[in-house]
């Protein structure tokens, strides 16, 4: 789970701009593709997913904050999530990350480890 | 963030019902539905997300484990997350549950509390 702040304005509200990002990420990070669905809110924001066979990544932007709620899901050790985020992270030209990763299991489930950065 | 575990098997296979399912869970809850996507793997296992206009719903099931990792993220006051997230547990006959809840803001973000129940 990812907070952006201080993100490009523009950026923010081009809905376009984001999905592309946001596949790209997925793909870097060596993820398939399943679906793919953005949405543009009046007056701003964007909300979009890409579902993936892995998991998968959303965001929803706030232009008028400069804001982004972003999550990075991903199971199994094949695909680096990290790609995905740092492409992201560079794309949306943030000033400012807070990271929590949370790790879920499957089976009897423990939230193991919490961590902020 | 829901982790459930012990859930109809069947349930956790059958895309449309998925479907249904938190179509519905977001319209008890008051939210206006945007996009709609759900995607069922082979051999088992479906990916869903409703984007909502206060954010989305995420579910990914794993059949084979009676498992389903859910997210129901919600912003403003308007509409009840829990209202939701009642009616998929209800749905899902989950026998066990996780729950972890992490309250985002924005502008200067701080993730304020975490619990685990």
């Amino acid at each position: 789970m990812l907070n952006y702040g201080g993100c490009n304005i523009d950026l923010l509200n081009d809905m376009e701009r984001l999905e592309k990002t946001f596949v790209n990420a997925a793909l870097k990070a060596g993820a398939e593709i399943r679906e793919v669905a953005f949405h543009k809110f009046a007056p701003m924001g964007v909300s979009g997913v890409v579902i993936i066979s892995e998991s998968h990544l959303t965001i929803h932007s706030f232009p008028e904050h400069g804001y982004a709620s972003i999550d990075v899901y991903t199971c199994g050790d094949i695909i680096d999530p990290n790609v995905a985020v740092d492409f992201i992270e560079e794309e949306l030209e943030a000033k400012t990350t807070e990271k929590l990763e949370v790790p879920r299991g499957m089976g009897a489930i423990q939230i193991k480890n919490i961590k902020a950065q």
